[in-house]
């Protein structure tokens, strides 16, 4: 199973109807072919595994005769070529791994997703996975230089270059397919010098919407950050509550601050809005970029909070998910959504979906928002919602929620998913985002690729 | 007709055995679609035309019965979204229009490919453009935000975000389609604030390795350009051959830094190669990263040639193309042709392609190349070849260099092109391109979208 918010509660409830009827760990390309022609010969379903940190329900057990192809065994760094800041490793390489591997020898990845402890090389393709610094480093979709995946239409060995103008881009259709149309079993990967320097620091802005037009200005003006992470106030008042504790940075750094007199200073605490700010790389030029940008900050109206909030929130950057068994512990339904938009809309979207989301969720909830990923034209909203557990049916209580959000989300627009992707979670949504003439076209793909429809079914697109 | 060197010949030759049946000029999408469905019904051939810039025989008419689709009366800008830097235009819309439209409001595009006086938004989409200045802008699909594309299986509105997880991304499906999937008929771009100042320069390294090893650097470790352009030491050296007029920049620096002496000062001109480097934007970034890079390069190796060779680089860079029609009025065969590797193979791709095309060509011939591209992994290498025209059928001796050069890309590991496209000229070779898998996937995409085979039928894939 993966870790989306059923899941979970279908294992507190005992509510698993289903589960692999075998698990295959594959030491190679061979064995995978083996067990994809296997599996076409005997109508088995095969579910592909990394690190089953999906949070679209995208690696359950279909109800078929099914495997669960795991590529646990397919790890590691199987080249590195230094002159062309490129690195080959095993699609089941987990994130830590990956990570140690590049920096002994000075390089890193720079890919960093909140599942980053848990997930792979294969499941952050599969996915179109985005990490924290993507501002810095890329999606993963900048980062694939070629990749192979096996399919039951044959292996492929896809990307020979930098850049292509061979045609559509079969990379393209390959990211994003969450297992539904061949095993990616090994990506070549471009890294970068490992970051000789960090500067990552706070501010607090009168108001989300201040925050916004600040961060907008700093992407599209420079000096662009390689992690910039702005939190509404609901999510600032909730990340404020939280870090109470005497040894936390943000609480010592708003003591400083004088939090108490903030408000004095016009920066009211319902309405103050948190902004992280991150810049990476060599010395003289963090240094140089960290200075204009809190210059450039300070005049858009913001409050600087200094570094130490920012080295803490770099510390903690994987632990949130974990608060959230805790949460479950307690009764609470909690579970988070993201999209994307251009600017122009941003302001709109979050107060939309945010008023959205109350309604659904009903008067006890809490809902909060951060913008997690930026762009010159756009950004993501990454959205966390809080209610009660109050309804015998906790399944069926998110399921009415996810809709109403779900529903809000494509008629405003704006993209379904951000980086989560769609597994069983958003497939009866994926007709509206694409289009009927789009969803025909990647049927006629999944139909071309995998005409036994053993791959992952039920993900992506609706059980025919 | 395009503009390949088959397309000049058989002008010349008075040997053009297709031409349209017939030109309509849609003004609307209407339009567009009513066209389409006449042509299904009737199985009309429909050649998509934007500026006839294409150089590898991507608009010619097919045998059969055929309808030239010319795109010139849906242009002009349509929508400017200057907080989220978008702006929508119309696929006929030409390279100086668009500018000018851009940069009456602060705005520019950034793409600059050497067809850029006569090629449009919609080719740029259908062939994956590149532009000069793709380091600092990027490619065309760094571009477009969204697209709207009508085909035979209906219209398509593709992209909502900066971003999107929703499974494989169709918009990377028609970049690099080339009219054989749908007719591309707008898109919306990114935009950026109009460059406040620009820095272009020159330097001599004392060969084409030395550059080629500083330039790497450059891009894996900045102040990374928007332009760079390293000539080998052939095309440095036909390049001051041609600049020998008493007004150019080049000639006057070389003369300057006393050419006959750079032998003494250890840049042999046999083997001296020729880099312009170019930055772009907020004045006192650039300045300070022309500096910067002038230090790396010099560390490097490499012999300043100051500013003037770079501003009449700039000035001049759309004229090159004119003077294949002078050469070929002297009875030269003239032609370009370009691929793209990793760094570590560079060198030795620039000396095997160098030598196989000498070798195909003749003793009389001239093969000279530059670096056009740019990457943290790679680069392109693009050759100019020249030699006499010296057999009695000048479309087989171009046909035999093509297929031995051609061959000799493929086979190296490189792509079969880096920003001309597949058309006709590379059709034969896009199997080997993307495996037979990936070609089976790019047919059934082909044949799900135009299952009558209406859409510029001949080009990317081999007739049926």
């Amino acid at each position: 199973m993966g870790k989306a918010y059923t899941d979970l509660m279908r294992l507190r409830l005992n509510a698993v109807r289903t589960a692999p009827d075998v698990v295959v760990v594959p030491a190679s390309d061979d064995q995978v072919e083996r067990l994809l022609a296997y599996a076409e010969r005997h109508q088995v379903a095969i579910v592909p595994f990394g690190g089953g940190t999906t949070v679209t329900e995208a690696v359950q057990s279909p109800r078929a005769l099914n495997l669960c192809l795991d590529l646990g065994q397919m790890q590691g760094m199987s080249s590195l070529d230094a002159t062309s800041h490129l690195a080959t490793f095993g699609a089941g390489t987990l994130g830590p791994q990956l990570e140690q591997a590049l920096q002994t020898r000075g390089f890193t990845l720079g890919h960093f997703p909140q599942s980053f402890e848990c997930s792979t090389v294969g499941g952050w393709i599969a996915s179109r996975s985005s990490g924290q610094n993507s501002i810095g480093y890329g999606r993963i979709e900048d980062m694939v230089y070629d990749m192979r995946v096996l399919t039951p239409a044959g292996p492929m060995d896809i990307g020979r270059a930098p850049a292509s103008a061979a045609g559509p881009s079969l990379k393209e259709v390959f990211l994003g397919s969450e297992g539904t149309l061949g095993i990616i079993t090994q990506a070549t990967l471009r890294i970068r010098p490992r970051p000789e320097s960090r500067d990552y620091r706070a501010f607090f802005f009168h108001s989300f919407e201040e925050g916004v037009q600040a961060l907008r200005s700093l992407m599209q003006n420079g000096p662009r950050p390689a992690l910039a992470r702005l939190s509404d106030a609901d999510e600032t008042q909730a990340g404020l509550a939280l870090s109470r504790r005497p040894s936390s940075a943000l609480a010592s750094a708003a003591r400083r601050a004088g939090l108490a007199l903030l408000p004095h200073l016009g920066y009211p605490r319902a309405s103050a809005a948190l902004l992280i700010l991150g810049y990476e790389g060599e010395a003289g030029r963090v240094s140089a970029d960290a200075g204009r940008a809190r210059g450039e900050m300070e005049r858009a109206g913001a409050f600087h909070l200094g570094t130490s909030p920012g080295r803490d929130w770099l510390r903690d950057r994987f632990h949130h998910p974990y608060l959230r068994d805790v949460l479950l512990d307690r009764g609470l339904m909690v579970d988070t959504f993201e999209t994307a938009t251009r600017w122009s809309e941003i302001v709109s979207l979050h107060r939309q979906l945010g008023e959205a989301s109350r309604q659904a969720l009903g008067e006890r909830s809490y809902v909060m928002c951060h913008i997690s990923h930026a762009y010159e034209t756009g950004a993501s909203l990454y959205f966390t919602i809080l209610a009660p557990q109050d309804s015998p049916d906790p399944l069926a209580q998110w399921q009415r929620v996810k809709k109403a959000v779900t529903d809000h989300i494509v008629s405003l627009g704006a993209t379904l998913t951000h980086h989560h992707g769609i597994g069983r979670s958003h497939a009866s949504w994926l007709k509206a985002e694409v289009g009927p003439a789009g969803y025909q076209l990647l049927m006629a793909v999944k139909h071309h690729m995998d005409p036994q429809g053993i791959l992952n079914p039920g993900v992506m697109w609706r059980p025919r």
